[in-house]
């Protein structure tokens, strides 16, 4: 039901990844009066492997989180991570209010013993041709030291773990390099992963370096990271679109366009996989089972995206392979 | 002295600028012996537009703000700044330490009347074909709701009195439009701003309307403007290399090289505004005099820019024009 064109998105994306995946079986969560029609038409074998799971409401994108979640009761979200609980489901999706998904999914999935706030962390492509590891991106928009060094752990889990990188380097978002930069809790948890030698920990990294491979994981609070990432999806947006569009002016002969044409998509193509909608779907790490956070604009396109993450995220047994290692990684807390 | 290269861009970038500005009068304020040896091949009707003033010493940029401030007795940046102070200079652009430069600047040039804490911002090309002024960069990583406010005010004062836009738009930048997101001194910002008839204010935008073009200004702390600007010109410096490059294998005929080399510099071309080393320099706004901060990292051309744009403030008084606005729009604090 979440997002911003709700069902209208979520359903047909269903579809589609059910289209493409053949071993997957989806549970829709929500109004029955308003994802049946939509379904109404699709092939009666997809059907076979697709449930709607009837819920009375739906919470607001615009709501309070702590209000939220006290009237939660019945509504499409917490009926979804409720499944999991029950080992109905085995990961959820959403495209709804980030603060209610990662409070309700806190209070019913639950996280991983030693961790305190899970973390929303994508996977970004990188100019080395391999991937960074990025987290938080917003399900906490204050963190302490203490919660960003979880997530340093969890980040290089994740990276040694789905990506394979060995002895993943991990670096911490600041405006500077130097140690006296930045602010307090970002100097504190430099201080502990300094000191934690299971840890690989390179340093301060700034806002330039996301894409570079610098590191292999990238550590910000939750509100930094959320307006990083949309900074970068704006700028790729509107790269992508500049691509696209006709150069402005002047007339010229037919082949010259064509060429034109011809060689902008060519580009095009390479900027592909920077497309923010390649990636949609960001993992709440840190929990017992595995919940997807899609951007709320995410199309059709982009929202497939976010459920085949969560198939992988259950293949990789991600949620399995980050406890078992947090024991020997995180520093002890006593 | 400052920046990543030192005398060895700041010179060279002095020269070019008093070559494309014929009424430009630099003074060069740093080690003679360093600097001269920089300028010994240059025009004797350049240098007749040049003078060097000594200084002993130099603020290392990976030095704490407070400790180099008490200690800049004879270093190149506070004799820079007492240039300003004694009416010898209009101006003052500086590649070196922000931190230092932001407290020696309101030490030495003194903030405006009402003014608590000066920001530094800058001014970015957006898709609309307009411009929108950011700030803060990073003169102050903590920010209250009152020092946001501020940053509003001057903002658009600034869009107003330098950019010409009538009533400029004024957003917060936060992690969500709706009005429970974010942090509290933002949500506390959002309420003062909304009650102030003289400021056009227009609500939350997130990251990825930074180049779109809906807002005259964005606001944001200290810390978020840096890692976010930061962000932006690694994308699109990752862009434009990319651009740059001939695409990845396969032989091609000569003239469909040439062609595509050819198209692609024209795509490169439309991108060239947005460049970083095009609207190099941020301006220290809020002070009785004008400050510019380069980027440590500018090039040659990238620093030329920045002195551009210390001579686009004193011949349009931004200081004078910002103080003369301020009282009429600011909030009465008493």
């Amino acid at each position: 039901m979440g997002g911003d064109f709700g069902p209208c998105v979520t359903v047909p994306a269903s579809l589609q990844a059910l289209v493409s995946n053949s071993q997957l079986h989806l549970l829709l969560v929500g109004d029955p009066d308003i994802i049946s029609p939509l379904l109404a038409k699709a092939d009666p074998l997809l059907l076979e492997r697709l449930q709607v799971v009837p819920a009375e409401s739906v919470i607001a994108s615009d709501a309070k989180p702590s209000q939220a979640i006290r009237a939660s009761r019945g509504t499409s979200m917490r009926i979804a991570l409720e499944l999991i609980k029950n080992g109905e489901a085995q990961a959820c999706v959403s495209a709804g209010n980030t603060g209610a998904l990662m409070g309700l999914a806190k209070l019913l999935v639950k996280p991983l013993d030693g961790i305190e706030r899970p973390a929303l962390v994508t996977v970004l492509p990188n100019q080395q041709r391999s991937k960074t590891v990025v987290l938080d991106l917003g399900a906490n928009v204050e963190c302490d030291s203490t919660m960003l060094v979880q997530f340093a752990v969890m980040g290089a889990v994740m990276a040694e773990e789905v990506l394979g990188i060995a002895q993943p380097r991990v670096a911490l978002l600041n405006i500077g390099e130097e140690e006296t930069k930045g602010l307090d809790n970002i100097r504190e948890a430099a201080v502990v992963l300094k000191n934690t030698p299971t840890i690989n920990y390179i340093g301060y990294l700034e806002g330039n370096d996301l894409l570079t491979g610098k590191t292999d994981v990238m550590v910000c609070d939750g509100f930094v990271g959320n307006v990083t990432l949309k900074t970068m999806e704006g700028v790729v947006r509107m790269f992508l679109s500049l691509l696209k569009s006709s150069p402005e002016g002047g007339r010229q002969a037919w082949w010259l366009k064509w060429l034109g044409r011809w060689l902008q998509r060519r580009v095009a193509k390479r900027f592909g996989h920077l497309n923010p909608d390649q990636y949609n779907g960001a993992c709440l790490l840190g929990l017992r089972g595995s919940v997807i956070k899609s951007h709320g604009a995410a199309n059709q396109n982009a929202f497939a995206v976010a459920i085949e993450q969560a198939v992988q995220a259950v293949q990789r047994q991600v949620p399995n392979r980050i406890a078992a290692r947090l024991e020997a990684v995180l520093p002890k807390s006593d």
